[in-house]
């Protein structure tokens, strides 16, 4: 057996497994976004800042992945809203059957909002469906221009990408609109979205938008 | 056959083509070294400053690893320096067979140091050994302070680690000590270096100075 059939077996098994975790999800309405990028790309920052704009409007849960630590899952329940943490000691990725293995800590049937942040890695966690209905790429624009054209699974398969730290533009050589060109050229279906942090406040309203507006369209479909 | 089984025999046959690498490195003199980081740490603009300050002294030679474009090796190409461009096709990591795959195509006995830059990513590149003498991780202060514990294999098997951007500090909550401590906790013998760009220019001398005295003892060592 070759290394590519093993790779395929293993991708075969996640994406039926996904398919169960999806099924579980649509039975009780629960919205799940799984957020990827870049170790540093600010994808706990984000959380934290969105987490308590949704909270007057939606029931959240969040399941936070890492090599090592509970950092990020301490960082979320500081805010009071429920999160549980995956360590993978060294795996690169979430994988569908890690998110199974959480379901019966979460009441799915008192949530309307599950969000997944996967391990920092523009590489690995692309090729992993979880059983999502959004997929969102962080990337800071700190990062380089190019980083959609040298990574471009992560934007192919992603409905939304968020360009954070977009204040600090002054102090770099990036230049957001051909950052924005990348995206669209490896796939033009991304929503683009941007944050930035100012007088100490971030702000995220773009993001909150849109997740309640994929809501909207989600549960009116489910009608 | 398990999947930690076909991990730990892909990884042993990594480390014997590493070993032959490393044999074929040193019949011929050639200092080398493996840079690690996440997509935007700054590893391709570090070689672009360090190469002109190595060019007098060292004859150098770059292996760029990417999962897709030739923008990299072009970048090193523009300095007069010979670059080889790998791209995994979704790869996270490069392995020793690839570097071996690439070995024809240079004229080892006529270098000094070869540079290999590998795939973006803060985790998978450190489990595969490339015949290197020296493992150095880039991260930039922008990332944050606590990705050394979030991505302790990373650190774990690193002889150094650059701290770029550092000229972002005063616009970033990271605080670099803290950010040190971070590495020192995971492993204490990593040597830490900064670089930072001022009124234009990238001040690289801390990682040229290493570079310089890491081969001479080497070459004492062969001698």
């Amino acid at each position: 057996m070759t290394k590519v059939e093993i790779n395929q077996d293993l991708r075969a098994l996640n994406r039926q497994v996904a398919a169960e975790n999806r099924k579980r999800f649509n039975a009780c309405g629960v919205y799940v976004i799984n957020i990827m990028g870049s170790p540093g790309s600010g994808k706990t920052t984000l959380l934290e800042n969105i987490l308590p704009k949704l909270g007057g409007k939606l029931r959240t849960a969040v399941i936070e992945g890492d090599l090592a630590t509970q950092n990020d899952a301490l960082r979320i329940e500081k805010l009071g809203v429920k999160a549980l943490q995956i360590n993978t000691n060294g795996g690169c990725h979430l994988d569908a059957k890690m998110i199974a293995g959480q379901l019966q800590k979460l009441d799915l049937a008192g949530l309307d909002l599950l969000i997944i942040e996967n391990v920092g890695n523009l590489v690995c966690p692309s090729s992993f469906d979880l059983g999502e209905n959004l997929r969102m790429v962080v990337l800071s624009v700190a990062e380089g221009e190019d980083k959609p054209a040298k990574y471009p699974i992560a934007f192919l398969n992603a409905n939304t990408a968020v360009l954070t730290k977009t204040d600090l533009l002054p102090y770099l050589d990036t230049d957001i609109d051909v950052m924005k060109r990348y995206i669209n050229d490896v796939n033009p279906k991304v929503t683009v979205l941007e944050t930035a942090k100012k007088d100490g406040e971030y702000q995220v309203d773009q993001v909150v938008g849109h997740i309640l507006s994929q809501i909207g369209q989600y549960r009116k479909a489910g009608e």
